[in-house]
């Protein structure tokens, strides 16, 4: 029954994480240098530890809206402590709310493998990909958006992968699928916040598996703002919603 | 029932936090200055922005024996996605494991304004708070660690403190309360992290509300680490503790 | 580092819960009687059994407007398994959640103890109270409700409390404040179903630690049910509410 | 954006659960079978509602040890409030721990239904099923324990099913995998608690989606009684584990 562990020994007086000393990554490494290392085992390049820097802003905050800051907000507002709230929000994080990073990971990492197994060009492998998703009628996670057409933070994201010499085959392939979707749907289903992540981080030789852990871990500063903006300017138990809802269980009966 | 938020205004294609375009703020502001701005409203000056990015750093990981991490693994253990198990890790942070950077930092905040009003020095106030707490037989939050007699991290964040010139009256109150500790009580209790973060942030003028919020901002990310750990790593329901109990209830009885 | 416990010894084929075997628990002692061995170490009379299953019964639910049940739903809504969204309901179990329960009960079972202590009547004991709280404008726990001006499930809590003989001081003493408080305030403040229950576990010797826990072990049920009706019957995501809200941030701003 | 909801109509004064009014529910129906009324719609007939009642009690609690125990009372000893620590221990319900009822119940209610399709005998499919999965090299879900060869609690709840006449089918498939099982492995692989609950819930006309809502339903009561002994028994922060842990990532190093 003995663990292993890679992440961290701790020994009196002496801390030493993924090799190195906590009193030196401090102040020393950048923070979102020091999150690269600890879900990758390794230090980053400049040019990656920028990109993840760039990466869990993107994710900080959605407003009052998104199903983590509801929940963060409301559990605040029964009277419990910050971090409990702050867990309430993350628990929100789901397949359907922040997951599209991590189907959308998936989706393109199984794209680049069959491309490369078929001999395939990038065009080729996104015209596939696009045709068999819509006679399978499914959607392809990482494109379109509840509000936003053309979401500011892809941009900018993409911008940099760019700038950073990151975007490659991964990167490629979602900006080739959302062509083909324009052409093979008539409509314009721009890739979103969410897909752009998916596409960089995989072009970052990142596993699928973590792309929830990204938008978590930049995610968990807005929730923090939110918990505490209702514990301190907020009465506890406020009514926060109108909701118009209709019962329609069954009419008023007597117990048998 | 209108909502008020000074975090973040969601319009389409637009996003505002604090003021800031979110497309300007990634990946030109870093990202524990981001946490800053979230936080305070303000986006720090250079030096606040070093702190700040430290004292996340400072508080990723202590490897697998905190309640925090056996909390994230345990539950992971149980075969759930990965933000359910961080957000367990995240719950165990309470007044007892995390906690004393909140009451800490209230602590050093209550001493300082005491001193301004009764017009002591920081010897004076140090001598009178520590003088209070043996009386009332209090443990002062902040001092002393159940492993390290000399954390490496404290030492580090203050000589940043120093160095960025960030150190003030709270920072000096904790060191005197030290050195008057070991006088009156005839034993080391060193500064630990948790007090360290509890001066600094109080002479970056912080609420101490948000204590336990700057420790759960760093932690998550070691959490994360060792929930991708155990999933990776580890079969699920991995029998992981030898728990060596006894039984001390009622003896095996009849129903009435 | 031995752990102690009184509640459950498990040997191969052998489990004891309080002194009984599990299979002999299982279908010859209905389950609220085993929650109440379970908070209390000690099976219940058969008086003290139904009046816990009928507490059980008065917190089961409270539609869909309450934190808990709004907790729970969103976070389904985010994709998530069904535990991971009930535990999000149970997290905003917080003090101005559920919390009167708690406080109620601390606030009676002091009360009766310094009428004892200082050879009080139940009357007098009231009436010094709610005068007591009036000077001090404080809010007694356990009175007045957002939506019920007068609670059915108050109303039926008490007349089972008297017909199991069980209502005793603290339902006595619970009552006197409702009048001594119309009295004082000129305005109805009635009894609650968390001062009623309150009152009840105190006449029946709980902690009034555990009054949270009353009100959890009914209400998970309820939003076990809330969780399950949204995982079936509704789209993951789906826009659960409009917040009209103001954002009252910054005004736009240029980087620094 | 109207909600619609089947469980619970809330006016001033008046709370419809199901059609029934809370107060009538109230102290007249079982708890256990306002649950099954809260599950499936309807209140259950006496038999159903005994074995409710029975699944409820056999899934209360199993020591120390697992998953949700340790994580339940690991978060309590930081220091946090009651329902905080219950909830995670509710997260740690997982496909790994008490998941093996829902995959248990979604196996036997798909074998029964494919019987149906191929005009099997029950007996035949259980020979279809067991040698498919010796094929695939799976498990089925619901057999063989860690601790328990024989089981107590899975006896138990079959004596009660064959004598309030719910066992049928599903049941009946249970038992004849199990004999196939010892047959075609030759080695006991005795059909655990969860796999006779799977059974249960099966011949009472469950929807298997709800296999895990069974067992926190019933842990809940356990989670909460050791959450509570160990806030009233224990110090915050006991050292509870002494875990034998091998650091195996990188030796130190210096910061590139």
């Amino acid at each position: 029954m003995k663990w292993h562990t890679k992440i961290t020994k701790v020994e009196p007086n002496h801390l030493i994480t993924y090799g190195y000393k906590q009193e030196e990554l401090i102040g020393n490494v950048p923070y979102p240098h020091v999150v690269y290392l600890l879900l990758k085992g390794e230090l980053p390049s400049k040019e990656h530890g920028k990109m993840i820097d760039a990466i869990l802003t993107s994710c900080i905050d959605h407003g009052v809206t998104p199903p983590s800051s509801i929940a963060a907000r409301v559990v605040a507002s029964g009277g419990v402590p910050l971090p409990t709230a702050v867990a309430a929000g993350i628990l929100s994080i789901g397949d359907a709310h922040g997951g599209a990073i991590e189907k959308g990971a998936k989706f393109l990492q199984d794209g680049v493998k069959r491309m490369k197994r078929d001999n395939k060009t990038v065009e080729e492998i996104a015209k596939i990909l696009v045709k068999e998703c819509k006679e399978r009628h499914e959607r392809i996670p990482g494109f379109g958006h509840r509000v936003h057409t053309s979401d500011p933070r892809t941009k900018r994201l993409f911008v940099l992968a760019d700038e950073l010499k990151i975007a490659g085959e991964h990167t490629s392939l979602s900006k080739l699928i959302e062509k083909e979707l324009e052409k093979k749907f008539d409509k314009k289903l721009p890739i979103n916040v969410d897909g752009a992540i998916s596409a960089i981080i995989s072009d970052m030789h990142f596993d699928w598996r973590l792309g929830k852990a990204f938008f978590l871990l930049g995610r968990v500063a807005g929730l923090t703002a939110h918990v505490y903006e209702e514990q301190t300017k907020e009465k506890p138990m406020r009514k926060m919603f109108e909701i118009d809802y209709e019962y329609n269980g069954p009419q008023e009966r007597k117990l048998p």
